[in-house]
C-alpha cells in the first residue's frame, strides 16, 4: 500500500457510493412523483440490491485497510481527504457491524412499508400499514443491538441525525421549550385578538399555486438550472449532486397557505445543497452536515423569511395577482396574521410556528418508548391520541390525521423528528449573529435575499460536511447551541401579534 | 463448483446486472423528461460508473468459470436457464474484449453527446454535435476492432440488434422493398387522387392531445398500472420491468398526426413488455428479442391496427369529441386519408407507411458508408442532404430537419435503424397468419383488441428472449421472414387509396 494508491481507491469508492446514491435517490423520488402502482415490487428489488451493493463497496477488507492506512498517515492528508476519512470511518463502523443480508431484507421492508403507508393513509386505516411498520420498527431495534448503544437504545439512532445528540440532551433541551412554548399557548388563548384565515380556505387551482411556488423559490434564490419542483403525497427534498437538488410540495386546492410554505420550507433545503462548495461535489462530504443543520436551512427560509412581516410585504402583491378574486380585499397584514395564527392542532406539517415543537415532542416521546420496548405497534394509534389529547386538547377524526399523517416511520426514520425542533433553534441564532451586520428586515421587505444568502454560504453552506454541526453553529455564532434565542424569537413575535 | 452454487451466482448476476439495467434507464428517462439543465455532469459520471459496474459484474473469471461450468452441465438445466446461459455467454462475448476504461469513457462522451445533440437541434447546428459524434462513432469502430467481424466491420453492430444480420441480408431486403416501393411511389404521383390534410393542421392543444394519447393507449391495450406516458423531446419507450413499462410522446400544437402516431408505436412496444411471461421476470430474458421483432410490435400497433380503416372507424368519434370545433365537418374516412397520405419528405418519424423505408435506407446506407471509412463526420450534412435529394427529391431546410433529426446516433445506435424496415416485415406477415384465425377487420371495427392481444401474447410477446426472432417467425407463421407479405400489402392497401 502507498498513498497514491489509498487515494485513488478512495476515489473509486467516492464514485461508486455515490453513483448508488444518486440511482437509489432518484428511483425513490420517482416512486414518490410518478412511478406507476405496479412498480412497487420491482423497485423494492433494485433498492434492496444496490443497497447490498452500497453495503459491499464499503464493507470489505480492502477498505477497511485503505482507511487504516489513510488514519496512520493523516499528516501527509489536506483537509478535505482528512475529514473524508473521518466520515467513511463512521459510515463505516456504523454498517459493518449489520450484516448484509439483513441489510437487504431491510431495504426490501422498506419500500413496501412505504407503499403500506400510502396505501394505509388514503384509506385511512392504520391496521394496512401496522405489519409494515412493525417489521421496519425490529430491524431497526436490531440494528441498535448490532451497533450498540450509550446509556439509552434510542441515542444510536438519534445520533444518526445529529452527532452525540441524547436522550438527555433533548429531554433538557424540550423543557426549556415547553417553559416557554406552554405557558406563551395559555395566553393566547386568552387574549382578545381573533385572527381571521378564512380568505386562505377558498378555491386555489393547483396549477395557479404551482406558478406560485415556482415564483416564490426564484425570489429565495433556488436555482432552477440546478434542480426542479414537482408534486408528492408529503413534501421532500433530494439532491442527487448540487446541480441536481429537486423538491416536492403537495397543493390543496382549499387552502392556500399549505403548498406556500412547504415550498419555502423545501427551498431552503434545497438551497443549502445547491450552493455547497464546488471542491466538495461527487464527493461524501457534498451534504447537509446534519439534519438539524439541515432543518435550520428550511426553517429559515419557511419562518424567519417566510412568516416574517417585511417578507410578507413584499410578496403579497405577487400572490395577490395570482388569485385575484380571492384576495381583493385582502392586505399583507391581514395574511402576516393568518400565516402566524397560532393554534393547538393535529397536523404537524401545517402547524404553526410556535406550536410545532408540540408535535415533535409527541413524536420524540413516542420514539423512545417504542425503543426502550414500552409499547406495542397495534397500542400506536391510542397512544398517539392519547397524546395528542394531552398536549393540544384535540383527537384526530381518523389515523390519517393522527398517526399515519407522517412518511418518516414508513421510511425507517426514527431519531429524526428533533431535528426539526434543533433546526428552530439553530436558525434564530443564527439570525441574531446576522442581525449584527444585515437588516435582514429593510432586506426582506425588498425582496432582497442576497446578504442573507451569502451570509448562509458563508457560514454554513459552502461548508457541506467539511465542518460538524458543532463546528459550524461555534464559528458561526461564537457559542454553542442554545435554545434562549429561540425561545426569546418565540417570545417576541408572539406578543406582538396577540398583544399579550 | 457444484450446481446449486452456479445456480446461485447465476441468480445473483440477474439481481445486479438487472438492477444496474433499471436504475440506468430510469436515470436516462428521467434525462429525457424533465431533469434540470445542470444535471448532464452527474449524470453522465453516475451512468459511467454504472456502466463499469454492469461490466465487472459480467467479465470476470468467476463468472466466466460459471458460465463455462453451466455450459458444459446443459443437461441438467431447464430450457430458462439453458437460455440464460446462452444469452450470458454472447453478451459476455461481446463486452469482455473491451476494456473497463475504454467502457467508462463510451458512457460518459455517450451522455455528453445526447446533450450536444439536443442543443444542436434547438439551435440547428449540426456543428455543436459533429465533434460528439465524431467520438460516439471512433468509439463504435474501436469496439468492432476489438469484436473482430465477418466480412462486413458494420455487420457486428447489425447483429446487436438482429442476431446474424448482415450487409448481404439487408442489401437484398432493401433491394426487394425498393423495386415495389419506388415504382409504387411514382404511380401515386400521377394518380388523381389528392387527400386533404388541412383539418390535421389547425390547434391541437397539448392538455386536449394528452388526455387522448391516454385513451387510445387504454383501446389498444397499454395497461397504465404497470406503465405511464410523459412527454420529451423524440419519442421512445423503457422499460425497468414488465410492470413498469414507459413511453414518451411530443405533442406539437399544430399537427393533430405526430402524437397521436407515436403514442400507438410506442403503445406497441409497450404492450410487448408488459406481456412478456411472469416466469422470466427480473431475468435477462424478459425483454424483446430484438429490435427487429421489437419494431413488428410497434409497427403493428401504429400502422396494421391504427392505419386501417375499421380501427380509425372506431376511434374517429372519440377524436372528434376531443376536437369538436377543428374536426365538426371531418369524417372518419378524411382521417384515414390523410394518416394515409403518402408524400416524398424529410422527417422520418412523420413518414407514410409506405416511404418510410426510403429514410432506412439512406440511414443504412450512411451508416454502412462510415463503417467503411468512407466519408467522415463534417461531411455528413452534405451527404445526408445529398441522399435525400436523390431519394425523396427534396432538401433540408435546416440540419434540424435533415441530419440531427433522430436521436439514435447521439446514443450510440449503429446498425439500428435496419430494424425499422425489419420490423414492418415482420409484422406485415404476422397479420398474414393471424387473418387465418381472426377477423381482424371485424375487431378493429368494433374496437376489441382482444383476440389480436392474445394472438401477439401466444406468438410473439409471452416468450421475451427465450426465442430468438428466428424461432419466433417460423413458429408464428410456420416460414421464415419474408418480405412479400410487406410488400403485397403496400401494394393492395396504396393500390386502393390512390385509385391506382
Amino acid at each position: 500500500m502507498d498513498m497514491k494508491n489509498a487515494i485513488a481507491k478512495l476515489k473509486e469508492v467516492d464514485d461508486k457510493s455515490h453513483a448508488i446514491t444518486h440511482a437509489s435517490a432518484l428511483i425513490q423520488w420517482d416512486a414518490a412523483t410518478r412511478a406507476p402502482k405496479n412498480s412497487v415490487e420491482g423497485r423494492a428489488r433494485t433498492l434492496s440490491t444496490l443497497t447490498g451493493e452500497y453495503y459491499m463497496t464499503l464493507v470489505n477488507d480492502e477498505f477497511n485497510k485503505i482507511l487504516s492506512y489513510l488514519e496512520e498517515n493523516k499528516k501527509e492528508l489536506d483537509y478535505i481527504t482528512t475529514r473524508k476519512v473521518e466520515e467513511y470511518r463512521i459510515e463505516y463502523d456504523k454498517i459493518a457491524k449489520i450484516p448484509v443480508n439483513v441489510v437487504k431484507e431491510y431495504s426490501e421492508a422498506q419500500a413496501k412499508a412505504s407503499a403500506a403507508w400510502e396505501e394505509a393513509k388514503n384509506k385511512r386505516d392504520f391496521s394496512i400499514f401496522a405489519p409494515h411498520l412493525e417489521k421496519v420498527i425490529d430491524y431497526n431495534k436490531k440494528f441498535i443491538s448490532y451497533r450498540g448503544y450509550t446509556k439509552h437504545p434510542y441515542n444510536t439512532l438519534l445520533g444518526d441525525y445529529e452527532r452525540g445528540l441524547t436522550t438527555e440532551d433533548l429531554d433538557e433541551f424540550f423543557s426549556e421549550l415547553k417553559n416557554t412554548i406552554v405557558p406563551l399557548v395559555n395566553r393566547i388563548n386568552k387574549s382578545n385578538v381573533k385572527i381571521n384565515t378564512e380568505f386562505t380556505k377558498k378555491h386555489y387551482p393547483s396549477k395557479e399555486q404551482d406558478k406560485l411556488s415556482k415564483q416564490l423559490l426564484h425570489i429565495i434564490g433556488f436555482n432552477m438550472d440546478s434542480g426542479l419542483i414537482a408534486e408528492s403525497e408529503h413534501p421532500f427534498t433530494t439532491n442527487f449532486n448540487r446541480n441536481d437538488v429537486r423538491i416536492t410540495t403537495h397543493y390543496f386546492e382549499n387552502d392556500l397557505l399549505p403548498a406556500l410554505y412547504s415550498t419555502l420550507h423545501e427551498g431552503g433545503h434545497a438551497i443549502y445543497e445547491q450552493n455547497i462548495d464546488e471542491e466538495l461535489e461527487f464527493t461524501q462530504l457534498c451534504g447537509g452536515t446534519s439534519m438539524g443543520i439541515h432543518e435550520s436551512q428550511s426553517r429559515f427560509f419557511e419562518n424567519i423569511v417566510g412568516r416574517s412581516y417585511p417578507f410578507i410585504e413584499y410578496i403579497f402583491p405577487i400572490i395577490q395577482k395570482a388569485f385575484p378574486e380571492n384576495l381583493q380585499d385582502v392586505t399583507s397584514e391581514d395574511l402576516y396574521l393568518a400565516a402566524n395564527k397560532s393554534e393547538l392542532s393535529l397536523i404537524r406539517i401545517d402547524a404553526d410556528e410556535l406550536t410545532y415543537s408540540l408535535h415533535i415532542m409527541i413524536r420524540y416521546e413516542i420514539e423512545k418508548l417504542l425503543f426502550e420496548n414500552k409499547i406495542l405497534v397495534e397500542d400506536l394509534p391510542e397512544i398517539w391520541n392519547q397524546k395528542y389529547k394531552e398536549y393540544m386538547g384535540l383527537t384526530p377524526k381518523n389515523d390519517a390525521e393522527g398517526i399515519l399523517q407522517d412518511v418518516h416511520w414508513s421510511e425507517g426514520l426514527f431519531g429524526y423528528f428533533p431535528s426539526y425542533a434543533l433546526g428552530n433553534a439553530y436558525a434564530s441564532q443564527f439570525k441574531n449573529t446576522m442581525e449584527k451586520s444585515i437588516n435582514i428586515d429593510e432586506d426582506l421587505r425588498n425582496g432582497n435575499l442576497e446578504n442573507i444568502r451569502k451570509w448562509l454560504y458563508e457560514n454554513v453552506h459552502k461548508y457541506g460536511k467539511l465542518l460538524t454541526p458543532k463546528e459550524i453553529i461555534k464559528k458561526a455564532t461564537n457559542e454553542p447551541l442554545n435554545a434562549k434565542y429561540y425561545t426569546a424569537y418565540l417570545e417576541e413575535k408572539y406578543s406582538k401579534i396577540y398583544d399579550l
